[in-house]
């Protein structure tokens, strides 16, 4: 199953009979092979259907475009559906944004390096020029733009510049800035946040401090897409640790760093594989 | 989706293009409505396909044996298939075996008392008095079998008479005695058993002083089907809770019990709800 | 180590150098043998110390009363102590609120019926009947108090009636009326409740429910000594389980059953064995 | 709490009265502050005790070596103790191997980086070259010394000539050659590996493709101090993680990487804080 041959079909559509029929039935008619196939359902009765197929191109007996249109006319308005085919051979560009703290970069960093994460890194940009060796090493392009109250437009709009073609979703690995809206909007379901907490706990700032002082028996952390409002976007990953009355303020950081790489590495390798479907504020996640 | 209209059509194949698509395709034209669909192929390269379909008979066109007769005409010889249709409707006899331990057993008949279990218990048969008692007051049969050395082919030979015909399927709920091949045989892969440890480690008896002694940092609990090999069998579920030196050896064994409780009370519900299916010394689990 | 002779010291005082040569050169004096040692300090500058000992008293050299006199007067004034010494012969009575979800309730009789929890429980008071014939067949006594919006206050004081001289701590294993504070407050640091979620995510009514709709990852349970805010009070235990997009809320109920069985009795254990120290809004728990 | 003026005292004698109180008046007299002590009895009666104290030195009214002199002759032959101070500020020497695999490796170098591991990186010796870069922009000397069968010895005598004085303890990250017991007796207790299983399961060669063909649910890894015997050494640390029949020996391998560096980090970490004493084949983990 060579990446060069891989695609992925999505589809959101109305619940109703006949669609795995329809769908399977017209990819095997050109000479596709099925390797995966996930579906769910919200509710059998009036709910939403989805789908994931990956499915191998060698084989198919017309061109990609054609495919596209066949499927496009033939198939998906029968049944209403939003639908996307993903070729795994166009790599996705990712642009990484950060503060300081370097462990969710780095394990990014790290990870595509080695190849697991199937996609490219067009640029990282930061607020802090402290990061800038770290990345470069990685030969990926370092751009530094400081972010003071009274430049924080310009600066919105000098990384909206650099990213304008050069990113087809974007990470956040504990970037501290809030993002405006006119930043989100344009990359809808396509920004990716870590957020430091087992949301919707401890929502904001300085999460551990907050946990710290509920007097929690677990943390967690959490990667989700990054809407207009607070951290409250759809939840694509979540983890926990245990934790006890021995863990300070800075061990519950520690600990929580381990985590946070872990569950934003997982959340970016299900984006970059198209395994999301987001469905309102919630996410399928195959 | 009542219990009354699902049925679950299982099936293992030979991995080729076009199976979802036949299958499918032939379930449609006869209106039923699929409601769940997994898939996975260890090999899409000369290796097995496996497929769980949940779905709905209401407006079944045909009666139940027409439609398992055309699937075993028409659909299944074109790919090879071992198949089988499970109606939910027809609930599966549970036997459970048990000694003197009582914690497995009563999760499973607390679990089944509330619903939550969709089969009929048709018998406790224990080696030991002690839990008449307890078994009976949910209603369910207890018959006692005492084993001792002189008598154990007696004993076997009573027991299989009592499951003939009222067990499809037979759960050791820590019952300490090994069955021996001519029990075992005949239900094959519908035996449960539930061994204290997180196989492969610690084969055999007194696992948990076994772990103990090595000094392990996580204990487990496993449940498998059985084969004539000891603790060798299809593996279907395990969990896992962490230790530390604190531990003695009953200490294991309270915190044991708690995991051999819920691994095998999800076998028995994966069981019962056919999401298993055994390919060779593994289990497919949907 | 029998019950019989286990004793448990338990300190709070503020951190300063020498209290454990102190306690435990006062001990040793007095033929005492300590066989667990667990401490705490919140802040080695200023900040809070707690100490947990559980000792044997086979070869105590001078009465228990004169064990505890001498200690009050020589030692606990010297570190600001609060302390007190519990007996693990004196078995607390603990008393069972419930309203109609039995799992929590059955998992700690069950327990305590099979040794594990070194308590007597006194009483069983639900606002329904329901629940009557399991509980009396442990041999415990169950008390029917209904709660209508016109005699809630009548109610409330009945079962305070009950309670009075006969329970050392409650626990509310799924009650779900709200306490009013002078229920509360003579039970100060003595009321376990159970809440459904990982607190403080979730507060209020039907938490699962909320957590499908905020499509998290991991849903879990929380148990923690009831204060007059409500779900706010010092959280003794939590666990969790990973879920999916796949669990409507019925199957997050399903599996959130089997978590907060387990967080409550895991929590009743530790405050029957004296291992919970409250700390503000926090516990220490060793 | 500045390591500058942390030590820690590991105790190992017979169980009998009186310990905690010897230690902590003697301590106390002079002058030292302890901010964490934990013990542990593996029975009281007959069993050994295992004590752990970290304590500040700053307002100590002795040399360190006369604190020593006068524990060694005051305290210790009381109980038999086997006992050792290490002093925070006495940084330990790590010496790392590691062969091609730089999962572990870069974890471990990467925390330490970041002032996670206070410990000095004395060099990385490996038998392959292609890890020089990586280490080196670490500014940790590297050294490729190749094994071939016939030099097997050589190879041996030149790394223990490299780490003689240079390590106070040596760390295995995914090493792929079995070390000599003349490679094992100079380092006792001092050499940390990582295996990539769950020990006892799966011992030897490719963990993973016999977890694989076992069909376990759950694959773990194992830190633990080498010995003689091939993966039976003490264990320090293990964590699992969750897999299905939908993970191919490739995507073991993928999610058990994440389990072998969170795994070894944490072993390291315990061994340079002092927080490990063996027990026989067991280790109390402090």
């Amino acid at each position: 199953m060579s990446l060069e041959t891989t695609a992925r079909l999505l589809i959101t559509c109305p619940d109703k009979p006949g669609i795995v029929a329809a769908v399977t039935g017209f990819l095997y008619s050109h000479n596709v092979n099925i390797n995966t196939l996930d579906q769910h359902s919200s509710d059998p009765e009036g709910g939403n259907f989805f789908m994931r197929l990956e499915f191998q191109t060698p084989h198919l007996d017309i061109s990609k475009p054609a495919l596209e249109k066949a499927f496009g006319e033939v198939v998906a308005p029968r049944f209403d559906m939003h639908w996307r085919i993903h070729y795994a051979w166009e790599r996705k560009k990712m642009a990484i944004l950060v503060s300081r703290w370097d462990h969710c970069l780095l394990e990014l960093l790290w990870r595509w390096s080695r190849g697991e994460l199937h996609c490219d890194i067009s640029m990282v940009i930061s607020n802090h020029p402290d990061l800038r060796e770290a990345v470069e090493s990685f030969g990926v392009p370092f751009h530094h733009i400081p972010i003071i109250k009274e430049n924080r437009h310009e600066a919105d709009q000098a990384m909206l510049k650099l990213l304008d073609g050069q990113a087809d979703f974007v990470v956040l690995a504990r970037y501290m800035q809030i993002l405006p809206k006119e930043f989100v909007a344009p990359y809808s379901r396509r920004i990716i946040n870590i957020h430091h907490s087992f949301l919707p706990a401890f929502i904001g700032a300085d999460p551990y401090r907050q946990a710290y002082e509920r007097g929690v028996k677990i943390i967690g952390a959490t990667a989700h897409y990054v809407t207009e409002e607070l951290d409250a976007g759809p939840i694509i990953e979540q983890d926990v640790a245990r934790v006890s009355h021995r863990y300070n303020i800075e061990a519950l950081k520690d600990l929580g760093r381990d985590l946070e790489r872990q569950v934003l590495a997982r959340a970016v390798r299900c984006h970059v594989d198209d395994r999301i479907i987001v469905d309102g504020n919630k996410t399928v996640v195959f």
